[in-house]
């Protein structure tokens, strides 16, 4: 793709609408930086582990304006307000005003920490996210999610606030490691199975190449991926209805995420086999058939995401899915599938039902 | 007033509009706090003060509701993010969930602390306000600013976050210490003034009454305030304009704060002495005539209200406005009085006025 002009989308909210720029080293284009990031006071937050990579490029883009750069450590576990709070300290120090911009330079756990740093700084200031993971790109950059964990749960704090500009520079998933680009794939193969059959079957017929790092394919993947997720959010920006689809094998891959213990699995592959159960359940329910949900089953593998739970039996499970009694008998909501390309939000299933399907893949065989 | 109807305004923000109810002993009307405060599952923040005193009562009223109270701190110097952190570990300790309540019972502190962790919390949950002092009831509750302090400066950290309803009771106002109560009198004076000629000579004629706790001169006082305010908020929900005017005084207040040291001067003390130097620069630049500035002067003084700086010299004065060479120039906008119940927001002064009324205020006489 090198030398093809850079696709840009618009996510269509109204006074908060914003583009999405998608190309090979749109680093490297000092006006694109330049044209999108229009305060003379900048901000950059990225970690230690994408800062030396890629900073000095972004910098010489914003060349001419007053940059500050804070690097924070990498990793979900500095996710945290005590973390934040260099951000803010940055800010401060550097006396920016209400006209500053904040940059994420990172993947998820940047751009949602200097997302809800820019929220609230001086209650609310621009924030232009650069993202060089591929569930940030696809995912975590767009839609106005931010925030930080809380001990007691994850993204528990947090604001809505869109940035001004997505700029995905598809150049930086060549530092990415291989595994974390899987995980970034579990999310684009969501997009296809909620909402987009075609999508889906080109997923399929493209894994080997996306994981080989083909360009083309790679901004196929990162296009699509966002053009679903902006008309779902443009829909329903506060999720009060169907942005809830977005969570596809999230309430699944919560429970093993935390029962696997921290860091085990990336977010990714949590939500790959939370979609892997999500597709055992709507077959169980007899919205797809048997062929629907190997088929789901094999597209994971290939794309080399774990199929296979880990033995925490489903009791346990069913526990960290944040269930008791009452919420069994019908009131948790789970996102399944209707078919291949078309999910639901429902809390309409027979309890048994999901018993039988977290018994079938967290118990160990007798 | 005993007996009499509460008063009730409402805040005209669309989607986001609110009720204010004013009235004497809210508190004991258990309707009332079970109408305003729909959810089920609510957290009252207070403080340490404040919570003994009327956290009982308060609670009363919610009967029937599971909720837990967390009480701070009491005290400016406690409206940190750490101290912040406290309300979110109660929110999730409780298992709150995004249908919950906040409800803020007491100073501007705990509203502005209580409606920032209601505006983070899952990105957002409901809250309500039972401001207890004049200053909150007239100001700090209205209007939607949440936020905390940062070291290096007032409510650097927050969000717009509007409650579904305040509920002022008036008789909190007996147990407020007598120089909170004045401080609180200077945001009354301040609306008259940049807004209201006939509210000002309502205060002039009812500032002993106001001072002695008389029920009905303290229900106008606090209608007529908020209703101001919640005009000029409604116009200007995120102060793009307009809503400025509301700073009338805050400027030089600021460099009197924070050249006192922390916590010698109560915000509304600092407020009453900046309101006296906007009149004198208004005066200088012939907006209004020497007779209005002792009008003002004379007021503040009745209400016991500072009417003498302290004497940090002009050069200091104007390093703490946060200015510099460039903003001197111009650039510092300003709020003054065009006239007695006129506020007019300005950078068009000519930096030797400004001098001037600096060095009136501020020099120690030679």
């Amino acid at each position: 793709m090198t030398g093809r002009a850079p696709l840009k989308l618009q996510i269509d909210l109204g006074d908060r609408s914003y583009p999405i720029v998608i190309g090979q080293d749109l680093l490297d284009d000092v006006e694109l930086a330049a044209h999108h990031v229009a305060a003379r006071d900048v901000l950059v937050v990225t970690n230690e582990t994408v800062g030396p990579l890629y900073s000095a490029r972004l910098l010489a883009g914003l060349a001419g304006k007053r940059v500050r750069t804070v690097e924070l450590p990498d990793g979900e576990r500095h996710k945290t307000l005590t973390v934040l709070e260099r951000v803010f300290d940055a800010l401060v120090e550097a006396r920016m005003n209400r006209d500053a911009c904040v940059v994420a330079l990172g993947g998820g756990v940047i751009g949602d920490m200097a997302g809800f740093a820019a929220a609230c700084y001086q209650r609310g200031v621009d924030f232009v996210q650069v993202p060089t993971t591929l569930l940030a790109q696809v995912d975590s950059a767009v839609g106005g999610k931010t925030g930080v964990n809380h001990p007691g749960g994850k993204n528990l704090i947090g604001a809505f606030h869109q940035p001004r500009a997505v700029l995905s520079d598809l150049g930086t998933l060549r530092t990415l490691p291989p595994r974390e680009l899987r995980a970034g794939l579990a999310e684009v193969i969501k997009y296809g199975l909620i909402d987009d059959a075609a999508f889906l079957a080109w997923i399929e017929s493209s894994v080997d190449a996306l994981l080989a790092l083909d360009m083309d394919a790679l901004a196929q993947a990162v296009r699509r991926s966002c053009e679903i997720k902006a008309r779902i959010v443009a829909a329903d920006e506060r999720e009060h209805g169907q942005r809830a689809l977005l969570n596809l094998g999230h309430t699944f891959g919560h429970a093993i995420e935390t029962a696997a213990g921290y860091g085990e699995w990336l977010h990714g592959e949590a939500v790959a086999l939370g979609m892997l159960l999500a597709a055992d359940l709507s077959q169980r329910l007899g919205y797809i058939d048997t062929a629907d949900a190997t088929r789901v089953r094999e597209l994971l593998r290939r794309a080399g995401l774990p199929i296979e739970a880990p033995a925490i039996g489903a009791a346990r499970a069913l526990e960290l899915m944040g269930m008791d009694k009452k919420v069994l008998q019908g009131r948790l909501r789970l996102v399944l599938l209707r078919e291949i390309g078309a999910g639901i939000v429902t809390g309409d299933y027979p309890a048994d039902a999901l018993q039988a399907t977290l018994r079938g893949h967290f118990e160990v065989p007798a």
